[in-house]
């Protein structure tokens, strides 16, 4: 249930890892995470990239845990010096880290395969797997009926993640097939494609906007033309239409419609039906 | 300068737009800023991606300005009702929106060309003009002298810049040609490439970790093999090493490589150069 009866759940997600902020790697989980809680009725409140340091990913994860109804962390879980989520969601809840019993035995058996078997590559996997192995004391610990030995760990609303992105792709499939990240609320969107500037449509736009206060409308210039290039029609501007109540984004795009120059128009733009923005 | 004597300059990145966060767009721009500003010296400490709304752009704004250095805004620029960053600025320090004359004079000379010219039109491109020629009381407006007509704006440590990442990316770049941007300390860093399990280095690595506190080492396993079929080698594992010490960064790396089995060293990787991470 959300936290305000009648708005959306909301959700924050904090992303955490040096290489983000260092610009080495190009963050993909936080755009993913967004669009497939979009999808399902959220609205995505913030995104924060936070660096690997125990204090700041705890005061990032404190602040959205009491700002929105869902939180998603997602890096900084592994063996090394620089995994530090665990601890910086436990410093966030004031709650130690515990050794989780089931999490150190899955990770034995699966760490364990095609590691050295000298006494220090054991000793070694064996200082990895305790690591991995602690948990926010108060976790919930969930494990995949597929055999994956990763737990889904969570902590109050927090949901923790990992950061390959398509380990972490998995995870919230696998997640979110219970329907637990969906809301009772969804969305209706719709979009309009244009030939023309912002400036060409303003006085339409702001009277529709003021008309439909209930409708979310956003007003999108398209950078590049070529890539319009493989359809016949050049679009400058995508304007997109929002809201819980379908009915209203239906009338909200027909009322631009009809109030725009007929030479602005793609010839099916008329048309109730449209796609969602790419 | 920076604020802490002895250390990098610090940033932070607001980025402004509902797209973002529905996941209808992927963000580049805060990636380009990351990697722009690390390859001058500069160290990011926040990245936030906030939505189109007034007091919680305000909000990241004054927490970012306050904690770093410099603050980049990208997005929420131009003529709609949707684009608030100037506003979301301007409240961020509680001064008000002023017009400046030559923004609005160099507005209508764009914004005018190719627009309608009926009596409507002109209105609406007069009304997106003076809205866009509004900006926070005090704000720096810098003029490229190549002529073209968008200014750099700037108010106290925070740079406003556009969305589209094209333009962004130009803006940027003429913002910087003046080593505004560089740090007066620079970065020196070094990789690693490992064909390892993280696990498998977990000894070496931890010792050398403990050995340089001065260099900050990261430990990335690579997602997708497939990446490096281009090479005959098959690397699992990314470690890089950074400090503003390069005498330090250099012995770290060496001091790593000459712990581990050979075994898991890359022909070249004994030497002392090497790339920087993609």
């Amino acid at each position: 249930q959300p936290r305000n009866p009648g708005s959306p759940r909301s959700a924050g997600v904090v992303v955490i890892g040096n290489e983000i902020l260092s610009g080495k790697v190009q963050d993909v989980n936080a755009r993913h995470i967004c669009k497939e809680l979009h999808s399902r009725g959220f609205k995505v409140t913030s995104v924060e990239v936070v660096p690997d340091e125990i204090e700041v990913i705890a005061a990032s994860v404190r602040r959205a845990s009491e700002a929105c109804d869902l939180v998603f962390t997602t890096g900084g879980l592994g063996p090394t010096h620089d995994d530090l989520t665990m601890e910086g969601v436990a410093a966030a809840f004031g709650c130690p880290l515990v050794e989780d019993p089931r999490f150190l035995r899955m990770l034995g058996e699966h760490l364990g395969k095609g590691t050295s078997v000298t006494d220090e590559g054991l000793a070694a996997a064996s200082t990895a797997q305790h690591k991995m192995a602690q948990v926010p004391e108060g976790s919930k610990m969930e494990w995949p009926p597929d055999g994956n030995p990763w737990p889904l760990v969570s902590m109050r609303n927090v949901y923790i993640f990992v950061g390959m992105p398509s380990e972490f792709q998995s995870m919230f499939a696998r997640a979110a097939a219970d329907g637990r990240f969906d809301g009772a609320l969804q969305w209706t969107t719709a979009a309009l494609q244009l030939d023309a500037a912002e400036v060409d449509i303003l006085t339409s736009l702001s009277d529709t906007v003021k008309t439909f206060p209930k409708v979310t409308i956003g007003s999108y210039p398209s950078e590049d033309h070529r890539e319009m290039s493989s359809s016949a029609w050049c679009c400058r501007l995508t304007i997109t239409f929002e809201s819980l109540d379908a009915e209203q984004v239906v009338k909200a795009r027909q009322h631009l419609v009809d109030s725009l120059p007929a030479n602005l128009l793609k010839p099916e733009a008329a048309e109730a039906a449209d796609t969602e923005v790419a």
